[in-house]
């Protein structure tokens, strides 16, 4: 009562309609706006943030499409794009964040944002490690590698662990993680310049990229002559399929997802799925909502090998609001050179 | 040294060669042979045993095979027809079996047996009830029931639950230990008397048969208007295809065998793996020979339900061993009506 309303400019990237397919640049607009700064006494345990990283990740491919199955937030044609971003608490009218908290979590592509589904929300303890890192490593892609990794792949020392789409947010993670456990690591991806990364900067036993290969049976044998325990499967399909034929017993190959077949108009058939029986292989896909209780034994494990130069993680950073609808457009081409991230602020 | 001889005939069911598909009862041959039976002095760790069951199971289609895999048994040309059975000890050469023991296990199809890999033996302690039921509901069918069901399965009363050949020597017991735990339960069977059985003997909530059926997904959907929480496979291709287009979110396939899918030529295609990602299904195959630790616990859980008359088990009993060949064949035509169990003798 009584303080003056400060009014801010909020520039917002909305989505034109519901989206088939992946979305492309085109599909979203800019808009001006203003913001009040100060939220509304009506407005209980919402925040108000000021967004400085926007995060583009797979998952959002999903988000506008008109059936988005319950997994995905629901979406209105004409509405904020929705993701992932860190973020700097403005206003709070909720008892466990207050104004200069640095948070993590659910927002909207625009500079300010009021959010009400706080529960998304974690607040950032760490900062002497890039702010950036928590829409990727320290954020919801790298929890994904690490419960997908430990906790559904429940890996030994000396598996010999297949990575698809091995230079994603998630797939540099889980290889590195599991270089570290002292596991044979091989990766796919979809370019040489991708393929070196994976091989000198993380340290991959073998990377190839899938573009330039034909007969993906040929290949894994080739790098898993004693077969695979552990495939970390991004993309399903043909992949899919080879990696089905070169399973060891017992192996288990962790789904994180689906990438190739999510917009086929006939799904492709998997026609060796008899392997399972054979080598009585699991076959697990997990969502990493399941897993945010054990968020914080992930900065536990993580926070120490970045900080002592064990794991890298690459970035991919546009600046300004105005060059997200490009960047997620080039995440689903592939064009992005690792996690891709918007800065919107320094802070 | 000293102690005369004796010898006895010995019966014996033999293969002629290797055999591609489902054993026919003329892929086998009677062979009159004899038997010492005293155990000679170098056969250390041996046993000499009288075969009293013997066990047709579904996994014995893939013993024959000339690529059998290294799940099953090797076998040569004109020998013996391996499998499990219930016998009593004539001669031991080993220190924890004794003239007289009844145990359970892999031998031969024959009247007496040399068995040399002991390892496989498991001494019958509880006579109480039928001993063929260490064929079947208290030998390997009945702990690849228990295992598949309680360790792979992960069942919590009130769940919805699946079973694909449900009145096989595995369904029968999954079905009525699922009961017991408070769980739905729907079977499929091959034939109009065995649905009855299923819903009027065994209690399930629904069954049907499924070569009465032509859309899978439909009959799914109607009996299971919530999903499937646990779908316990034996079959593989059609039936899985539907039941993962019905699985519920965090749903287990448990999948125990894909006979429909051992000997086609070009092996169906399923085209709705996305849905393992879409709703978090776990799919996995298991092999009961990991999990025999656990037999002391299963026939703590398993006799006392039988004894208390709250498990029933139906066995198709053929007697001589010159009724196993046709009753093998009987196994994989789908004609048993029930486990199919070769009495050779009393005791």
């Amino acid at each position: 009562m009584g303080s003056r309303e400060e009014i801010a400019s909020n520039k917002q990237v909305m989505a034109k309609d519901y989206i088939t397919g992946n979305p492309k640049a085109a599909d979203m607009y800019l808009r001006n706006s203003t913001i009040s700064l100060k939220l509304p006494p009506e407005a209980s345990n919402a925040v108000l943030v000021k967004n400085l990283y926007l995060s583009c990740d797979p998952y959002m491919r999903g988000v506008k499409r008109r059936d988005a199955n319950r997994l995905f937030y629901s979406f209105n044609p004409n509405s904020e794009i929705i993701g992932y971003g860190v973020c700097k608490v403005v206003d709070s009218k909720h008892p466990g964040f207050k104004r200069g908290d640095l948070v993590w979590g659910v927002t909207k592509w625009e500079e300010y944002s009021v959010i009400n589904m706080t529960d998304s929300l974690f607040k950032i303890e760490h900062t002497d490690v890039p702010l950036s890192y928590y829409t990727g490593i320290l954020g919801m892609p790298g929890m994904t590698a690490y419960a997908g990794f430990y906790e559904v792949g429940a890996p030994k020392k000396g598996d010999y662990v297949f990575i698809s789409s091995a230079f994603g947010a998630v797939g540099q993670l889980v290889g590195q993680l599991a270089k570290l456990m002292g596991c044979y690591v091989v990766g796919s991806a979809g370019s040489n310049e991708k393929v070196e990364i994976l091989k000198n900067k993380y340290g991959f036993d073998g990377a190839f990229n899938y573009k330039e290969e034909h007969d993906f049976d040929a290949v894994l044998k080739k790098y898993f002559l004693e077969g695979i325990d552990i495939y970390f499967d991004n993309v399903g399909g043909d992949m899919l399929e080879a990696a089905l034929g070169n399973m060891r017993r017992r192996g288990r190959i962790v789904v994180a997802g689906m990438i190739s077949q999510y917009d086929l108009d006939e799904p492709q058939g998997i026609k060796n799925l008899v392997n399972i029986v054979y080598k009585q292989v699991k076959v697990e896909a997990y969502t990493v909502y399941d897993y945010y209780d054990l968020y914080p034994k992930f900065l536990e494990t993580i926070l120490p090998y970045i900080r002592e130069g064990k794991i890298t993680y690459i970035e991919d950073t546009d600046e300004g609001l105005e060059s997200g609808p490009a960047a997620l457009e080039r995440l689903f081409t592939g064009r992005n050179a690792g996690k891709q991230v918007i800065k919107l602020a320094q802070e």
